[in-house]
């Protein structure tokens, strides 16, 4: 198998943009059909629903994007079952050609934080069978290693939390220590973790450990992708969150490359948007289509992601 | 239903001792009995053996113990099998008495964490129906508040990590920002949310906010008590990472409240420790009671949680 790196980059240069879709299946905006019938729901029918809808939307933007990103906290907020459907949406976003990058922000001491790894990455070698997984950096170096080390192993990737989208973020990653925010601090770790996993001699700039850094901060982004210029950076935020594609440019190397842009709401419920509302609860896979092709036209136009038409 | 932090302190009051016992299976390390005839295990068998070796442990600590903190990582490792075999242990747990502390260090953005919130949290109101559930405080005060406002909604309660107990814990919760350590700045967030939740008139001086300090910092660990007034301390890193019993006294209050100290393969692998190995592979909940035994009286004889007895 191809590295976690290389999959992704072909990925990008195969669908020629880095739009990455979040599935976070949120149950009062499923399009009616799912939900329809249902009174109180069990957690079988939230597991089933959940499924069925990823599935549906795996369907439409598979030929589209490079990759997806469930968000774990969805299925386990509904118990075991939608954890097996979870485990499920994996491998069928796989089989359809997609890199899944499971946002579980995962952490644990060292021995623990290995059986996270255990579970949690590597395709077609662990239970969920993820090809990346978000982390959490707060319990230090030793916990982010058995990520690392099994990620090496298994041809998957680690994604660090460095400077997330939501306002709040700011409480303790901006804090500044030695005359720099702690975030950075965070940064200098994953970039070095990041150079000592490049395999010797690749032509690929990015390795299997990337960074979290979110849309919501555009003068930070830009700044992130100079000290991180090791890893690939997930970028959340654009749409729902408030950034826009001009807000991601600074997230790219000069080849477009570098950086995936995660939509969700925004794209997978594109149904309950105004622009998209002509579309009608029925046809709400046009609804995605449609949104997930303007955000690809929108990232072409303002970022380099356009040298990759 | 009792607040979370009156269950927790009647549960010490009760059973006269702030021992917690960590439930941390790993397959290699349980007795024989569950492994034997077992070639390579499935999934199904790990969530077997895991939910049948709990059950035996919770029988043998239910008398003896206020709690216990299953650690979600060991079953997650192993698949949906064994994340539904951890919400009956948790039940079963709470069905012999006991106080479940769910260890999962879980964080998202806001509206994110509350569907792990959701989730996990509360007794009887959620799939997993933890008593409490430890969470991550990188993403900031926004993404610690929904867990705060579900376990005041649900009787239940939240331990945010502040000093965690493994060396390398040290690297960005001890980066100095305005004259203190990182994870300072998080335990003054945290004391405050914590005295915010008290409720009016309580007699009870800790609320459902609490805190995770580990055993392996002794000054800091001391000095986190008078910082945390409001809060429950979890203090991991007891036994098997080095922490004794003197080392935890600094977290009590006078009257030997205020803490409960985990201990998780010291007792429920008891029977693989020099000390304990007499009782044999097939005794080997005997070596649990007597590894729990040991480590009452330990904490007795080395801090104010004597004053309970």
């Amino acid at each position: 198998m191809l590295s976690f790196s290389d999959r992704l980059a072909l990925a990008i240069a195969e669908k020629r943009t880095p739009v990455l879709v979040g599935l976070d299946p949120r149950w009062a905006q499923l399009p009616v059909s799912f939900t329809d019938g249902v009174g109180e729901p069990t957690e079988f029918d939230f597991a089933e629903a959940y499924s069925r809808f990823c599935h549906e939307v795996i369907d439409v933007v598979a030929p589209l994007v490079p990759a997806v990103k469930p968000q774990a906290a969805f299925f386990e907020q509904c118990g075991p079952d939608a954890m097996r459907a979870l485990s499920g949406v994996i491998r069928y976003a796989q089989s359809k050609g997609l890199v899944v990058i499971l946002d579980g922000k995962r952490n644990d001491i060292g021995s623990t934080a290995a059986a996270y790894a255990a579970g949690l990455l590597g395709r077609g070698s662990s239970p969920w069978s993820a090809d990346a997984l978000t982390v959490s950096p707060y319990l230090g170096d030793d916990s982010l290693a058995p990520f690392i080390e099994t990620a090496k192993e298994r041809d998957a990737g680690v994604f660090v939390l460095v400077k997330t989208s939501n306002p709040g973020g700011k409480l303790f990653q901006d804090l500044i220590a030695d005359g720099k925010p702690v975030y950075r601090h965070v940064a200098e770790w994953v970039e070095s973790a990041s150079r000592d996993a490049l395999p010797p001699r690749s032509p690929n700039p990015y390795s299997c450990v990337g960074a979290v850094v979110g849309a919501t901060w555009p003068k930070q982004l830009a700044e992130m992708r100079q000290t991180l210029r090791s890893c690939w950076l997930l970028v959340p935020g654009y749409g729902s969150q408030g950034g826009g594609a001009k807000d991601v440019a600074g997230a790219f190397d000069e080849r477009g490359m570098g950086a995936v842009i995660n939509n969700s709401r925004g794209i997978i419920f594109a149904h309950k948007k105004p622009e998209y509302a002509k579309f009608g609860e029925k046809k709400w896979q046009q609804a995605v289509e449609a949104a997930t092709l303007d955000m690809i036209d929108a990232l072409a136009a303002e970022t380099t992601a356009g040298k990759l038409r």
